[in-house]
């Protein structure tokens, strides 16, 4: 939900005009999702105005973490190291480090040195995780009891915290910070005054390695319907918490990664992005297809004669390659998407692949007989059709064999299923497309024109 | 996560063998989730035996939601009237109709006839929803306060329903079922025990109305990191539930459509759907592709006489057109994502189709460049060159225009820029293709050759 456009415009003369209070007053009932939908609209004196009112109002770093990864960099451009650093001083690591990624790494050090100590190491921990790691995305914003601890007095920890305003779990460690278990608000709140934690919180409480792809976190979470996850090291001691709210952002980016990868795209690439950096990404798939599609093409080179004498099959060429790569570019997304939903864990593989098989005979007779009735009513020549209406079939065919096939394949080889075998999946149905249409008029030549 | 062979291979023994309460011990540890593996892997009286040791427990229910779509009417159509019936009584109206609607509607008088009156209507009052709609997925599962109850006793309430589990939130309604507010547990546990709710709580919670769609509720919980979201009717009166879980297979739902509407495919068509649907689903799209193939093609007939002449032109002709096509689904990508993510809501458009262009006359010329290098070193023709880089910078460029201009073009007419759009795009590009490549080499024709 965005703000009315009658709201932008009074925001709008708000900072052109008014005292930082009284902008602050304003935009005091905002929530800072809808604010972060300001920014595209201001200039460079109103960007910093709103900041310093956010600043005020202790949101602009929320605000910031808000706004999509093209904006951001831009916006922290303008904003003057000092006023950063106060804008960091009240944010969480994780988040911190969020919004450091987005300046140069020039920056850091400046920023970095007006934290007091303990914040600037917690921030520093978190360098170490590699991107899209449990480690990178974990928060430090959760409460930690001990085992022997009453009800009671998990309650009485938990009123000290008021700060940690999402913790719907707390986790339970032991003297050495150990994870021993996860106790439910929930439970907790079910549970006598007396009671000891140790006696009523989940012991098999699920917890993730630092390391752990996001993948990961976001598949468990989803299986279990947890609403956080804790985060460990190798040695079971707890350094985070992945809350339910990250794991939709990155169900999002794995979903926008499947989608672009099918696409020949990274994910690095959207609407906003700097000509240069879509260039750089999207030039090597561009040319891998044009080397796959110059070297299909050298089929047809080898027909030139029959080309020569029925000059008509150029134009039939494209269409029997098209219609096949288009019947394989079906088959291999919704064997690519079962794969990343975990559909094909719960069946025999080759019985999905025999399906696939199965809808391109089908498909592939009936595009066939249309593609054949075609080329016999324009020509007037039963071979033609025939032609056109077998090289049909089995490029169709093809093309739900290697749909089907080409990602399994990848996903045995531990690789993912969705990078690269769209372009794989069109140099076979156009070779064979090429192939089986040329071949076979080659073949009936005598009878064709 | 899934079972190891092990596990599956012991249970398999117990449940040929062993008696249900052995059965039931063994399975007892086991997580919904992870149970719903099995059922791939049995015989039909194994399932048999399965589903009664998990009626035992009580997990039944549970597991079967569990399963993917495609698994669960084989294993329902296995289970009796009376078991069923069984399951369903332990079983929240949502997860009831969620069963039901994977069995033949003849079954369902004799399976709703023997659930008890109350139960029976609160599954019919979910019948009313359209599909996917927020009351289609709306638990009736959550607890209800008065706004002038202290904080004590609407912890007092809470304890007196230990079967509503996940009451992270309690949603305060007036005398008539209104909701006033929605307080969270966290808040509660914070608040001194004589407080009232009213004073506590949150009025301003978002909510959303059961005849909205669910893209726009997880749209909502994930922009304002929701755990859970009440649902109302038209006057303001609490009808359900839905909390983050779904969202997320939400999410995933809305994400699949999208990578399935690129492709042509409906979102009902899953690796192991059955042929017959497979075939059903997708010959429309197929026979459209077929169309739009053909009408493009029968730009190449216009020049049959150019390719007579100089044959070589038949060999080129897929590339560029299929370079350009690819070009285009790139940007069609790019901007249908950001269109779903809400990401082009932060800019003004013009600027996302102008960097697609940018990006497509640059990638256009490269490609080109060693395209026309290519066709210059075959044949040793420099027209033949410069023909195949002029056509290829031209589609390309096309491809990026029509790639970022029909998504939003469709998204002004208010319809789903993914459904279509491909099929266009391929359509203008290889159109546009043929003409460039072979209006050239017409017009440069006695160079050629």
């Amino acid at each position: 939900m965005s703000l009315a456009s009658i709201q932008i415009k009074m925001i709008k003369r708000l900072l052109d005009t008014a005292t930082d209070d009284k902008i602050a007053h304003a935009l005091d009932k905002i929530h800072p999702s809808e604010l972060s939908f300001l920014f595209s609209e201001l200039n460079e004196n109103q960007t910093r105005r709103l900041i310093d009112s956010l600043t005020l109002l202790a949101k602009a770093g929320q605000t910031l973490r808000e706004l999509p990864d093209f904006l951001l960099p831009d916006v922290l451009e303008q904003i003057s190291d000092k006023k950063f650093s106060d804008i960091l001083l009240r944010m969480e690591p994780d988040d911190s480090l969020f919004l450091l990624q987005k300046t140069p790494e020039g920056r850091w050090p400046i920023l970095l040195e007006a934290l007091p100590e303990l914040q600037r190491s917690r921030i520093e921990k978190l360098l170490i995780y590699p991107n899209n790691s449990a480690g990178s995305v974990m928060t430090s914003n959760y409460i930690t009891v001990r085992s022997e601890m009453t009800a009671q007095e998990a309650v009485e920890h938990l009123r000290s915290h008021p700060e940690i305003k999402g913790a719907f779990y707390i986790y339970v460690v032991d003297d050495t910070n150990h994870l021993v278990g996860v106790q439910s608000l929930r439970q907790l709140v079910m549970a006598p005054l007396g009671t000891r934690i140790k006696d009523i919180m989940d012991r098999d409480a699920r917890a993730v390695l630092a390391t752990d792809d996001q993948e990961k976190v976001a598949q468990i979470v989803g299986q279990y319907n947890l609403l956080a996850i804790p985060v460990t090291n190798e040695q079971r001691e707890l350094v985070g918490v992945i809350t339910v709210d990250d794991v939709i952002d990155i169900v999002k980016e794995e979903a926008t990664e499947d989608i672009y990868h099918l696409a020949g795209l990274s994910e690095a690439d959207r609407a906003m992005t700097p000509v240069a950096t879509k260039v750089k990404k999207r030039l090597p798939w561009m040319i891998l297809n044009l080397i796959t599609a110059s070297l299909a093409a050298t089929v047809v080179g080898f027909f030139l004669q029959s080309i020569e004498k029925f000059v008509a099959l150029a134009v039939f060429l494209p269409i029997v390659a098209g219609v096949g790569g288009n019947g394989g570019m079906q088959s291999l997304t919704v064997i690519t998407r079962s794969i990343a939903l975990g559909e094909l864990d719960f069946v025999k593989v080759h019985r999905a692949v025999l399906r696939e098989i199965g809808n391109g005979m089908i498909v592939g007779a009936i595009c066939g007989a249309l593609m054949g009735l075609i080329g016999f009513l324009w020509k007037g020549n039963f071979y033609l059709g025939l032609i056109l209406f077998l090289a049909m079939v089995c490029n169709v065919i093809m093309g739900a064999l290697a749909g089907a096939l080409f990602p399994i394949f990848f996903k045995f080889l531990k690789r993912d299923p969705a990078i690269g075998t769209s372009v794989l999946v069109t140099f076979f149905t156009d070779t064979f497309g090429f192939l089986s249409f040329l071949g076979l008029a080659t073949f009936f030549l005598q009878y064709l024109g």
